[in-house]
């Protein structure tokens, strides 16, 4: 593990979430860039000494001289942003797969230069867009590509969180001060630390491609260098349009991600406040209430779901898919076999690069004066 | 009354409204274009032979013939939007008050025609905005008015209908025909049927008065001349930003409008669903859910509740509101006192121009290729 | 109608569900027992002076000698319990069709009395059970009747009200007074207030019939000599039981009465916070959330919809139900047709009787240290 | 961990509960009384073979005889209820800790042993009432403990499931087999296996001891030897009442545990299908909608809490609290260090105790015309 330190929100998130299924052991990290402050973290994590490292180069040179049985398995970033990209290159070059935070990197140059490495290598790497890790988004994917929505028209989405509404950044908070600083962050704020989920939670589910949007940013708070809210309209191709909105300045919001996407058959709702119930809609019908666990459910779903209905999962439990889905990825490249469908659904790196493409445009698009950005095409590399 | 005939969904509404409490009676009308129709519709109603009148200008003429004590008060319009600007007018200049159904107008010159022919005459106007009518909308305007929300940021509004879904106007549903037909509808369908109830809202809670627009309209279902949908964000006087939006594609939804308004202290949230619940959220507090008819809610809420906590008050009772408001402040006329807190606190023309401001804005921000549409500065009338 | 003056709750909501489809009016009354203040509420509501009456009994004798087009046509009883069955009595002794405020009487003895004048005349008697007038409960009586639940197994009702967790009797809260007092209120406190309304719910939707009863009957508040809270266990003829709960001293409560019915083949779930959903819930598939006015509820629930979907109604649309219904059976009567199925669909004298019986039955058990109590089999009139 | 071999439901639960805080680690079992199956499901969960052992006997023994660092450090007992009082004792005997689930025994002869047993020993003793591991319900605990409720007078819980609405025990569901087999499950089914839950989350949260009930057993599915359906009315010492209502035949509820309390100052709302929030009511006064995670809740829910407030924890974070603080409990013994407040809130030995009295007491009850079954006071141990 790279980053996750004393103070680190995500970190512990992280180590959670890696150990709920007993397939993985968090071995060794560089917890911090202050050498001091790791080593009381390994401390703290049982970690032996001689594997907490005082940087990531250390810590990839040294792991990768270990025999293979002894060495770490893959690599977890939960650095700020400006670091994920170094790290996951150095990981690359040392052998090492990668399991990294959102956003990839800093700007579209960067994930472009790791997709290219990735792809002259047989490295695998997982990005850890949470949210598609809950059973009920499976199946929400899973019944959109049935057709039960038919012909998707319109996408809502909206990611509000109240925690920035006033001046943390000054007032000690950590996760405030990084994800507001331009150098750690990159150029954007709140669309690069929940926008950019929004995004791939609606790419995720509907198969749409954005191709063109016009976005606004805000920074409400004064003296702040980056957004703290925004709207985006998205045009997507073959005519279906989406509203997204995030903010965290939305005083009072916990973290309520929450998706809405209407077909010309009928639509489904999802919420993060309740991410166990998903609700289908359509006209002339009742709502079809389904429930995590519950008979009827797809089988992506259920290879998803630990615990039987009626017993509500988590944060922690899909954000523990993704782990799993990933380590049974790297378990299939060592076994030699083919990933199974679970396996394979991991966000990768065309989702890094969906998101970092996402991420600017919103950008130049809230600069521009004119109403449509329309987003640079970037061949998919293919798989 | 002027509509609201035989197959009209709306007339029987504001029937239903109008005589819930037992101060308003339905004493003449012309429900139809068609006399066999109107007629047939009066006599269901128990309006006598006589007073049911082949079209509107001989209502108005008649019933102005009348002896005071027997002509009626005031004239309902619940047409197609085509005929509220004629039917007003026709009606301020025999002399009678007019509650009319938005929007106001077919454009903006009609409407301020309108607002200076009023302004010549003690004629009191009215317009039935039904969702300013709720006790907790009430609330909301209440709280935001005492600075609970402190300095507001950011509006988010939504209006998801999906009874167009599929193409009812051809499939014999009238309510779908004339909103859909621009000579009828005018230039806009969901936005000028919908969209401006969500308008008119936002400024009534908030205050706030948009100076700006950037709007996206849809027309999903094949060959429909008008919006079916549409995305609206909206730049405040003051600084504050909004999004609103509306559509009547969103298929499963009934009529779920929503207003979320975000303070630099705290945030609100009403849902028609829900109507009789305000949510009050801040940072680092439990929310608070204020009730319909609870202690503590504000004289406007109370003023406008007619059952104790508990006993859910609907459509009806909010849209009776404006009806019972409406008719105070024509009987304060005639009694020559000032009216009530309550009895101001109707729609009124000033809103039908906002109203109209509003549709051609946001008709002329879809069309353009530039972000912002400066909404055109109206003098508002010294009242 | 017979109070409902100054200070009175009930009798207000009384006149705006009796007036809101326009064919019922108020034309008379005996507001109150204090014949000054009795002339003050007739003149507030537009009374003439004559038909204010200073006692039922004058207003019986007196609308009696009038002009068959001229007199009232119906009695409405909303006074203190303990004149529930006078004024009955009275009004059928002069012809006039009853509609009261439950319970019925004071207790059995009366009702039978009651059940047997009416037996001898052609007078119809209504008894206001408010809840039974909401679409959704008439929809929630169709899908068990046509079998969708399976056979009944289990019932649960609750009726849980806070407004008198307090000594509100002695703060001055009429409302309070009369219900707390055996000489107004009969034998029982909360049960006879809303328990019984919860025990006709359950009759009324699932058609069983309760047989016997084990009751526990609580006085919270020091003082009180009636019951403010209390549990009931049921069985039902032909083996299914329920559990009933009503509470007025649950603090924070406002009025949410909630039944919920589970068969062998599905449940339902309904409950007054939001009264326009009834859930249907099975094993194995998802919850059916159906809505009222949405297509596919039954044509009894149609019958009872103002509305179109999503325009919630509320209380004094199911209260203008119970009139609806009722004055549609006198119209009947006086027409010589027989009633439509809505018509007939008015809690009448045997639901009067059953809610004396359960009241009595509740109050007993709660005396008695057996466990269960037989309810007494009072046969049924044939209608 | 002694049982929950294949096919089991709760031992991949408690596995997952075990492992999530990284402090536990499985290693040894014995998984099944069918040896082979046993070795297989060891061998699934990478035990190493010679630690999967044929009998618990054999596990006691052989495990007591590795040395200190070796040798497991507590036993699980996730067996059929009438193997945890004998797997127990055998753990006693052999000085293992024991984390047993509930019931704890098959009846109280059986717990009241344990009991002694465990009295004469240092061995700790943890029993798995998850729900009392969510952190709103630490909440509710601490507000109750405060005095926010003032002195309650009423509770209400209610635990429906609807998995045994049909003949699961014939149809080869092996869950619903030995749930309803009197040898395995004890005198009991339903009150045995989730009322139990229900009543020691009430008198968890509220403090109060039961002191007498009056129970109503059901056994809706022919053939069914055990209850399936019950409703208990309960007095507490001081004057309190409750209501306790179970049900395993409540078609389509998956899991709903819900527990109100009802205070003369405030009541208390909380429910496990939206386990992160509870409400707190009272008469004239928004309701309090707290959450986990938020500012201002009581340090025992922070205690019990892994994400940032709006990051939903769910069942298995639940059941990871009650793990994570019984091994915090043996590790201060270990450490000869006071445990914590959160090490002393796990069930233990008394609430085992309570339990077995709770369901013998229903039972009889059940079977009783009288009205009221006192329960048998059993001294509590001095701790």
């Amino acid at each position: 593990m790279v980053g996750g330190g004393e103070g680190a929100f995500i970190g512990e998130i992280h180590r959670l979430a890696a150990l709920m299924d007993g397939q993985i052991e968090l071995v060794c990290g560089a917890f911090s860039s202050d050498p001091e402050r790791g080593r009381r973290s390994g401390e703290a994590l049982t970690i032996p000494p001689e594997r907490c490292y005082d940087s990531y180069q250390t810590m990839m040179r040294t792991e990768a001289g270990l025999a293979e049985d002894k060495r770490m398995d893959f690599v977890v970033i939960v650095t700020p942003n400006h670091l994920h990209f170094p790290v996951a290159m150095e990981a690359i070059k040392h052998g090492f797969h990668v399991l990294s935070d959102k956003p990839a990197t800093l700007n579209v140059p960067e994930v472009l230069a790791l997709r290219e490495c990735l792809e002259q290598s047989s490295i695998l790497y997982g990005l850890t867009h949470t949210y598609t890790g809950y059973p009920m988004i499976k199946e929400a994917r899973a019944r959109v590509q049935a057709g039960e929505l038919g012909t998707i028209r319109k996408v809502q989405v909206e990611y509000p969180q109240g925690w920035l509404a006033a001046q943390e950044e000054s007032a000690g908070n950590k996760q405030a001060q990084w994800r507001l600083d331009p150098k750690q962050a990159g150029i954007s704020g709140c669309m690069a630390d929940i926008g950019v989920h929004a995004f791939n939670l609606v790419e995720y589910v509907t198969g749409l491609e954005a191709e063109a949007l016009c976005a606004d940013l805000n920074s409400f708070v004064p003296g702040r260098l980056l957004d703290d809210d925004g709207a985006v309209i998205i045009k997507f191709k073959g005519g279906a349009k989406g509203v997204l909105t995030a903010s965290q300045i939305a005083i009072g919001e916990e973290n309520n991600l929450r998706l809405r996407v209407y077909g010309d058959a009928a639509s489904l709702d999802w919420c993060h406040e309740d991410p166990n119930s998903l609700m289908i809609k359509a006209n002339k019908a009742p709502t079809l209430h389904w429930r995590t666990g519950s008979a009827g459910v797809s089988e992506m779903a259920q290879l998803n779901t630990r615990t039987p209905a009626g017993h509500p999962e988590g944060y922690l439990e899909a954000f523990a898919n993704i782990y799993k889905n990933f380590a049974g990825s790297i378990q299939a490249q060592r076994e030699q076999r083919p990933t199974t469908c679970a396996e394979q659904d991991v966000p990768g790196i065309e989702e890094a690069v969906r998101g970092m493409v996402f991420i600017e445009s919103v950008v130049a698009s809230s600069n521009s004066q004119e109403k449509w950005y329309v987003i640079p095409e970037i061949q998919q590399e293919k798989s």
